[in-house]
């Protein structure tokens, strides 16, 4: 069900958007775009802080779902491998060559603890989250049952509210069933605060991770005091990672939206109080579409709606232009108003995403362009792969 | 990149959620599921109902994306084809088996326009709708190309407020234009009312139905007095089918979320003050989803977030359950309030999803159940198709 590799076999406009080679004026809307200058310029902007900071990065993959992104992000930025939120997305960076994976979530069904006690016979080491200490059993049964070691790191709910233990206690229960059971290691702690990364203000976030470095410093300190070290303490994302990284106690950075951007992301505001996509990450992504209708004269309609994106966190923007805005959303269709009627049928706008994950997951493919023309075509590689 | 239409092949867990023959318990989550019972019955009730009234059901293919569903529509209901709302996805439909396609939506990049000519070398009728003079010599130019014949149906915009014409001298210019262009028919009009859908007073529906009708009647007698007869007069709606259907005017529905049901649609109100989904439909669209976690007392965390549906609609409803609520929906997870603490982890939850269009569009596969078992496993055969 992946896309295949070999995208010059497929039909334009049926299977796929673009071929490499083709001017972007050629590309089939509705569709993903990657700006490669920017992407790259991104990643490896974010690989020179980490490795300025003596942090590891290991991106997030959910993000994306790309494996052709991901390796780029090793290439360029020095990750060090990703993590995802589900076996079967980590089974297609597995499969695509990336060798040290992160399930940065809680695996319970016994068929999907199967699958991720796999995992490192397709090469990669596997490491997951647990937030329950009856868990440990499972994982450890299925780790032996295919001769291979699952690393484990405790989960710490520090601030989300969802998967995750709350008190130093809890860890050291878990930690100590995962140390003693055969076919796994305790590897360490995630500790993500995903509900603070999209406050606007730089204040209110540091305050917020000041709380999850408090309580991610006593778990490591007691985890310690029993002889139980952790080689990771991963955490932090594009809103926060300057605080992890300078909390002397994460190591491990897990940065995903960083490397496109998105509109509502781009909205939060740096140190000096300026919206970081004006200045800290450039807009990589967009979704290109094309007007298809402009029967009434204040009022062009476009082909980018709900299936070709997600509006969870608020429209889509249309990119360097004041003078029409995406204001609507429906199944099929944007209304973009255009007050002074600038626009005409298929006339092409790039559109950032209010939301880059889930808008990326209902895509099959991304367009890389440079300089006007298409460069390379990737699939989006783990889309769907939500088991 | 259709999913491929023999499952069995596929791997449970990776690839896809279930084969047939497996317990409802096996699933693999989150993925869609269907009640086959509940969708038989609502396929033949509004068949019937339609069949009752002289109206032509053009089951809307958009709603599901699924060959295996329309035919269904069309063998339990009597449905006379399909709608939908890309040259991409009438392919999909064409190639699958259907012979009657209208793209209910406006074709105007000329690649597009070139695939919409060629749909009837696919077997099927091609009709398209058109809003502007300016398009009708493409799509002659292109129907010529390919010597064949591609319908027409003039767009009234009746409330909706995105493609379409708004006045019946702007209908007849272009239906002459149509009329006169080598390549093409006149076939009619299409006339949705899409915004008045979701109100939830069938007063105020009708009240809006009546406007469209008046917009419509007034068209159809123009166009007869210059000779130009309507074969199709097209429209209507889960919200409003029995409103077109005894307006004398039009003679085809397009309905769509009758047969799925979603949460959104399921609160209008019939004429008698019930909601939709308490008598007239039934819910036969879900999301399994599992609980992955429960290290906080009172909520469950399941694993059907914005992967896996669209919450543009609002948040999805745990189906026959009043002791728990899904309240947050994040990128790979759901919270699901649970203050008596009654669920465990990998307990299986069906929640209706608020949106089912754009929902069904992030997955591959409708896994179908009777009885505990699951029966058939359809591909969502024209997901991602949104050129």
């Amino acid at each position: 069900m992946n896309a295949p590799a070999r995208p010059e076999t497929l039909e334009v406009g049926y299977d796929i958007p673009a071929l490499p080679g083709m001017e972007e004026a050629e590309i089939q809307t509705p569709c993903l775009i990657l700006d490669l200058d920017a992407l790259e310029r991104n990643i490896r902007k974010m690989g020179d802080y980490a490795r300025a900071h003596g942090m590891r990065h290991r991106v997030h993959g959910k993000m994306h779902k790309s494996v052709d992104v991901a390796k780029l992000q090793m290439e360029l930025g020095g990750a060090c491998g990703v993590c995802c939120q589900k076996v079967s997305e980590a089974e297609v960076f597995a499969r695509g060559g990336i060798t040290d994976v992160l399930v940065s979530n809680q695996v319970r069904d016994p068929a999907k603890i199967d699958r991720l006690a796999r995992l490192p016979k397709l090469g990669a080491r596997a490491i997951v989250c647990v937030d329950d200490v009856a868990n440990v059993a499972d994982l450890s049964a299925a780790a032996e049952r295919h001769g291979t070691t699952v690393e484990c790191l405790v989960e710490i709910d520090c601030g989300a509210g969802r998967c995750g233990v709350t008190t130093t206690p809890e860890v050291l229960e878990i930690a100590r069933a995962i140390d003693a059971a055969p076919g796994l290691k305790f590897a360490g702690l995630q500790a993500y605060q995903g509900a603070m990364q999209h406050l606007d203000s730089y204040q209110d976030r540091k305050a917020k991770i000041d709380i999850a470095v408090a309580m991610v410093k006593d778990a490591v300190d007691a985890l310690k005091a029993e002889g139980l070290e952790c080689d990771i303490v991963s955490g932090g994302g594009t809103g926060s990672y300057y605080f992890e990284s300078t909390s002397g106690v994460y190591n491990e950075l897990q940065c995903g939206s960083y490397a496109f951007m998105d509109a509502d992301y781009g909205r939060i505001l740096d140190k000096e109080g300026r919206r970081i996509d004006q200045g800290e990450w450039e807009n990589a992504l967009f979704i290109l579409t094309s007007v298809m209708s402009h029967a009434k004269a204040d009022k062009a309609i476009v082909d980018a709606g709900l299936k070709a994106q997600s509006v969870d966190s608020g429209l889509p923007v249309v990119f360097g232009r004041t003078d029409v805005t995406y204001v609507k959303c429906s199944d099929e269709h944007g209304v973009v108003a255009d007050p002074d009627g600038v626009l005409k049928v298929n006339d092409k706008l790039r559109i950032v995403p209010g939301h880059c994950d889930p808008t990326c997951n209902v895509h099959d493919w991304y367009v890389g362009v440079r300089g006007g023309k298409v460069e390379v075509v990737w699939p989006v590689s783990a889309r769907g792969k939500a088991y």
